[in-house]
């Protein structure tokens, strides 16, 4: 396993890719959006410019790294990554009426819901259209198939919504689908833009899939013991919705029955009482049911990091502790 | 100006065409649907096979022959646009509120706004999977640049909303991007996609954008003349989320100070009622505003014809008459 590097070289890193995918950004909107209405220019700049962890573009950049190519046209397909994902959101927002991201009005609440609606169609052609121009076919190929995947996958979340007999097998195929895919194509588009041999691409892709998987688990725990402040969004909002993730999943699978039946009549009754995800979480907090999540992401995180092996005797030693860093991040990321 | 055929020929050809295409579908969405969730095949199921003009497909498919090429990928092709055109209408559809779409309850309606935004994405990535991979980055790049500007034109159109102000340049400029420029490209990729020469693909591009605007412009008055039965859509839609078309422009722009008068009382008021919009229509029509639409229409009619004299010399004769004719079928259909 690589050396990670230590949290505050991440930190200025970050912030350095960060500033340049956002000018990329900013520039690509600038030439893109000439002439076209003023409020989808603002409504684009709201949703694409107000912060977010930039994990994908800096994904992006870093496996194109290591595979050996770094150039500006790298920024511009970092940023399709962060439309692609802008645009779910977006799309997310309206579907869940949530009112805030990232610790401001949503698109759907400060715009309307057709502004929105129409500018996350307009952030997915630009994506498609942007992977396309710099990765070809095979770059295309997997960006799209991911994308349909990712809706296959909130439909599956669909169909367990409330559902307490949902296991971990399906929890695990509704978080590849709908979160992992992205991240692991992300990765392996990375790669490809860079002409990595096969085994390199193949071996970012199942990083990126490890971590995508740790990542969607993190976020899964962090809603249930985030800091409201530090995530943007509400605590025990999936508890509300009646999303069952992994914590829920190992309390209801090892729960004794009277501590089943507490578990059920909260999940069943109404959820939107405060008692009910509170008794919920005390019952999985007894039951080790958080500590197990972490522990099945940390599985995964180290998995991944696993596959960054390959590069070790590479040049890049840099781009190597950002990656195996940034896996580190995912884990042990309070928003 | 070409030959056109008549009718019944046009019908049958279009009968064929479309079922070529459907099965075309079919086989599309049975092969990338393959272990995903039921629910996402039911609703694309649905949203895609019932019903629909299928002019798009048939466009594509005679401006590829008519440079030359033939063959099974070009229904792929075809099938293509069916599957952003629906897209398109199934995120309108959650937009407007609308309950019915093609005679039967629309997608929004039937299955939640989750499955329909969501259907809709994934509409929207296979289709420029599907371009970008048949026709490359030429196609590609055609493609998305007209889906942002088709967005917006939507925007241009919700800036205008109960716009009184609204001028006859502005209604083209709103027509232009949200209709026409994604009926132009498909004839421009179907030509791109044959090999066309640059001035074939220029003139089908051009016939494209003719016809799209001559289209919207039939499509703004059926809203107002056309039988709630045959459109699938409900008559006067269009004045009471006051969107001001082509005809009320027009009658705004020629009504002397007193129909001025209750044309504007019409508008800013209660939208809704019938008499509302019943009083402005008879305005409309005795201002000859319906009238003056259709030749606006005509004109556009005639000079995306005049666009196919360059094929006069051509082979196929077929598929030059049959461009001709849907022309003309776009001016006199009554849904």
């Amino acid at each position: 396993m690589p050396s990670t590097t230590d949290t505050s070289q991440l930190k200025a890193f970050t912030q350095h890719i960060a500033g340049q995918v956002e000018k990329t950004i900013q520039a690509d909107l600038a030439t893109e959006l000439q002439g076209n209405d003023p409020l989808l220019v603002e409504v684009l700049h709201y949703g694409l410019l107000g912060g977010g962890k930039r994990v994908r573009p800096m994904l992006a950049i870093l496996c194109s790294r290591l595979c050996g190519r770094d150039d500006n046209e790298l920024y511009l397909l970092a940023a399709a990554f962060e439309y692609l994902h802008v645009a779910t959101l977006i799309h997310d927002d309206v579907i869940d009426h949530a009112d805030s991201r990232r610790n401001r009005e949503s698109v759907v609440k400060k715009f309307g819901i057709a502004p929105a609606i129409l500018a996350g169609d307009w952030l997915h052609a630009r994506s498609m259209h942007l992977v396309g121009k710099l990765t070809g076919q095979a770059g295309l190929d997997i960006f799209c198939s991911a994308t349909t995947a990712m809706v296959d996958g909130e439909f599956l979340q669909l169909r367990h919504v409330a559902d307490t007999g949902i296991n971990e097998e399906q929890y695990f195929a509704i978080i590849l689908r709908k979160t992992a895919r992205l991240i692991s194509s992300t990765c392996e588009i990375g790669a490809v833009f860079a002409g990595g041999q096969p085994r390199q691409v193949s071996a970012l892709a199942s990083y990126g899939r490890k971590i995508g998987i740790g990542f969607q688990i993190i976020d899964d725990l962090l809603d249930y013991l985030g800091d409201a402040q530090a995530t943007g969004k509400v605590v025990g909002n999936d508890f509300v919705e009646g999303k069952l993730t992994l914590p829920l999943i190992h309390a209801l699978n090892s729960a004794n029955p009277a501590a089943t039946e507490t578990l059920l009549r909260c999940i069943r009754g109404d959820r939107a009482l405060p008692d009910s995800c509170r008794a919920a979480k005390q019952l999985m907090n007894e039951l080790g049911s958080f500590h197990y999540a972490r522990k099945r992401a940390e599985q995964e995180i180290v998995q991944g990091l696993a596959e960054l092996d390959l590069f070790a005797a590479g040049d890049d030693s840099e781009s190597l502790a950002m990656l195996a860093g940034l896996a580190q991040y995912i884990l042990n990321r309070n928003r």
